[in-house]
């Protein structure tokens, strides 16, 4: 079968690599209808997370089951389906408290032997362990563009909202162009109004069509604007979906005393942080890569239900064979979001 | 100033009344802009609840603060506000606890001296104790029609639908019509289906149109459509905004295992509840008058943002000098909401 | 192997049965060390819950693991190890939130049928599906009185108490003989004052031993010492650890406004509630079965930290092969908990 | 009357100061009869925190109530009573939410005008305004070496410690020696196992005598004590009570996946933190002075039941006309408390 792997950085190719076979009774075996290019696949595109040669990568999928194992009951043969990014054991310290994401034999698909050695999406047919765990039906009619953000970028915006426990009246900001699905998580979650700061123009517009309010990074002062629009007194969340200290900053000094802030964008090293005003302002803050695991029902259901909608980030279809240019095209930052098709 | 006061089971009139006075220094004296006849307000017209003849009635208002005592500072003179139907005292064990609803010393607006001898609101003027929980300014621009609604009904829906701390993505049910404004907020609250039962067309087509997917209580089988809707599982949270055993049997029938009741419908003797459902189950139950007080403030916010929006509830608008017809109206269940203007 | 097997109402019997083997590989193979007899052992015992003639009754067990599955990674041959008295599928809608004891395949050891046709822990030998949830091991030095208690009692215990979200400081109170233990995770939860409610002086002898303030149910009013000692405000939390509507009315009388109820004892059937204080003191109820599996490795943890030491409770030791004796002196109450060994 | 002024850095005086009078209704007059020397009047000793010349200090204080006004419901004249380190208006946004310690009107005892010009309890007598909201009385039979902690060092153990929602059965670890108390209130919640990290030999062994293993910061290795008391896991929630970047990063090091961290110790500044860390552990830290009005019920019933016990952490008992060498002796960290009895 064909399947984008990794050569070097910079590097990806299409190349025949040998069909997936069930291994395990709790194995699914999907033929791929549509997979994403990712954020996360820059990275190993640049090389910043390493994998080894060959390995196919992509972890955005949705499919149809062509064989399951004899434990597998939520998805059966013939079903089109979504996948997570990841899998879970389901029985560890970890996942028996729900905490899937921190799963103590947690794999990723598409990120080579350093975390779990899954043979990635971005090919023909995948091998899916834990199938209970991680895929789901696609309710009828629903697209791939819409589908496949459940099993890691809305999985992602929901976990950052939701961990702050905002409540129906409150305020919100998110931060970063990764937040445009928080926006719209933010917005189900009832927020009375939620502020998107951004640095390019056309992210601020979708943000704004998604319900945001925006605020330009560099030509307005957010600090200012959130004051202004709150009375002075900040806003009740903030989620950080950039993964910068300068970003943290921001969110730190937008939250209100005694607000909660979602720490989602990737952190991978020390930084600096304004302690002295988390004390004083008395914040909370939750950080780290999001449960889909254990989001992916209620996000498929809020998809469904059109609560949800994705899919005017998809800015470009191309097929399987076309990824080299794709990847090229992400890493100069034309599109949005890139979904290939086998 | 002019007043409507009960008199006698059935008999309502308006008549002169002394103007009142600020007598602590956390009062605030309103001149009334509209006022409510609400469900409560029946009971005491029916001689369910007990009050003094010639005593105010009434509790859901907008109004204009005339003046405040040297205490208040969240109003001030001239402001247009919006009060709650109840007051706390602020400093108690439950008040500490944000438990404003069931404050030791809470007062009640016209509903006699059993709970608190607090004359009631629908009158040209009146006098608000504990004008800091109790008052806030309404937005620029929002019609008496909607902030009306904030210090009562939609902060009650609030409450119901938050108590069972749904979730954006989850299912639930309403029962009952005070529940139309429960439908908003569980929309709100990012519900991916709510389901409207009740058992008046008219009700059922307003709980549509407020994103509701409505279910004649007689005329459809609950049961048989809620199974079938969720794949035989059940929903997630209901709001029995009955009071009556029956909804609360269907709530506990409807919901999902480890589902979360909300029954804020008035429940005043002992009644049969199928415990044996609700133990195999594992349900939980929240029950209760709502604490308006803590929520008016995102209620509020909701409302100003558009996200809620009562307007179409209000059938009825009269002078405050025709509320004997209203109540009788109102009594005849011709109206869903009658607003006076004094 | 020898087995205790249901024959009739009133009748148990000891006899051979053949060897249980592995069928699953998350399968685990035990031979029992020591298992205990349970109320709901009497409830088969009396008839009152019906299953097959000849099935081997009993789910408290400690063990030693004779072989696992290679799927099981949590314990492993030779493991001293505690059991669950239920299993779980570990991927239905209700596992993936951790509600396992609402798992849509879940099995009871020793009950039947009706209950997933899993044979009972009053054996010399016990297969136990799903092993990675249900089984842990048992700290070097932990007695099997003590271990024992973890999988059912103690468990429940940690349930009851813990659905309450009781806060150190705050006062509770257990109804009921099976409450003995709830006494013990009350304290261990920082109850300031737990009152344990019921009508054996022996029973309230070891509560008072445990740490809880006695009230005799008739020889004391128990509403009248409860307003006394808490100057008349009522009991932050209550735990009906009883399953009768007597029970319940008690717990609701008992608590204070806005408190927290735990009906942790079974209920079967309708009854009659007093719903009318359930709404007018804003109570919360939440209801059925313990999710022991959720709550096994914290209870393990407090047990073998000595914080919670259900030892007294256990007043009788036989051999497996007295287990129709045991059941006569337990159904003539003449026993707390009677342990079994093979 | 005599009060413990601050002059200048480095010299506190005793001297003669006007007698306060009552100036609103819910102000209440107390006589102090025992006040503590605290690590944030060292603060202004050391002219780190800035007040001015002349101003009374302290704030940690219990006493008898000789007057008060007519607001005020919760204690009365001749009552024993224990004082919050600070007052809250009731009534803002945030006091409406319970976050007292947020209040947009907070006032702290003995801290300047730079926190709301409030005399200090160093001093004979004190005047106390929302004294519902601050004061509490003294149950019977409690020593003034146990009431004063609960207005300022176990209320804020007991906001450290349940800001982590520590669940019994889990394990804690608490940092630097202003924890002390601390680990009292995790074992008074059900902690398996309590680690405090200190450098001190002396703490250390009061540590272990409140229920603690006890870590030598410098001489052990307290990540490699952890990993090996946890099986490698790490600890479900760390009190970082001491406010330096180290403290912060041995508290991210020590916990597990999905850890919970309270950073209670006072930051004031940028510093270091390990967000790759916190990030990929997916911890939540939750910052900030304690909220003690909000907890001073329950520490007050927990220091009446002996659950908690501070009065070993009282080193020194002195005259107020001693406070000159009070200060001295404090500030060579030759006592653990000082109390002052004018």
């Amino acid at each position: 079968m064909r399947a984008v792997t990794f050569q070097a950085p910079g590097e990806v190719r299409v190349e025949e690599k040998p069909e997936p076979e069930l291994l395990a009774p709790d194995d699914a075996l999907v033929a791929v209808e549509a997979t994403g290019i990712c954020g996360s696949d820059l990275h190993i595109y640049h090389g910043r997370v390493q994998i080894e040669p060959g390995f196919t990568i992509g972890h955005e999928y949705v499919g149809r089951v062509l064989a399951v194992g004899d434990q597998v009951t939520r998805v059966k043969e013939g079903d089109r389906v979504l996948g997570c990014f990841l899998t879970a054991c389901g029985t560890c310290f970890f996942c028996l408290r729900g905490e899937y994401h921190k799963c103590d034999f947690s794999r990723v698909f598409g990120h080579g032997s350093g975390l779990g050695s899954l043979q990635g999406a971005q090919a023909e047919r995948l091998l899916v362990p834990r199938a209970n765990l991680t895929l789901r039906a696609v309710p009828e009619g629903m697209g791939a563009d819409v589908a496949l953000f459940a099993g890691d970028v809305a999985g992602t915006a929901y976990h950052a909202v939701r961990s702050t426990k905002l409540e129906p009246g409150e305020t919100a900001g998110v931060l970063g162009p990764v937040g445009l699905m928080a926006v719209q998580v933010a917005r189900a979650s009832g927020a009375a109004a939620v502020y998107a700061v951004d640095s390019v123009e056309e992210r601020l517009a979708m943000a704004e069509s998604f319900g945001a309010i925006p605020i330009h990074l560099t030509e307005q002062d957010p600090r200012a604007e959130i004051k202004r629009a709150t009375g002075g007194r900040g806003l009740d969340v903030v989620v950080d979906a950039v993964g910068h200290p300068e970003a943290l900053d921001m969110a730190i000094r937008l939250a209100r005393k005694a607000g909660r802030l979602s720490a989602t964008g990737v952190y991978a090293e020390r930084c600096e942080v304004h302690m002295g005003l988390v004390w004083i302002k008395s914040l909370r803050i939750e950080s780290g890569q999001a449960n889909v695991i254990a989001h992916v029902d209620p996000v498929m259901e809020l998809l469904a239900a059109g609560i949800l909608d994705p899919s005017p980030i998809v800015t470009h279809h191309m097929g399987l064979d076309d990824a080299v240019e794709g990847y090229a095209i992400y890493d100069r930052r034309e599109a949005l979001k890139i979904v290939l098709t086998p």
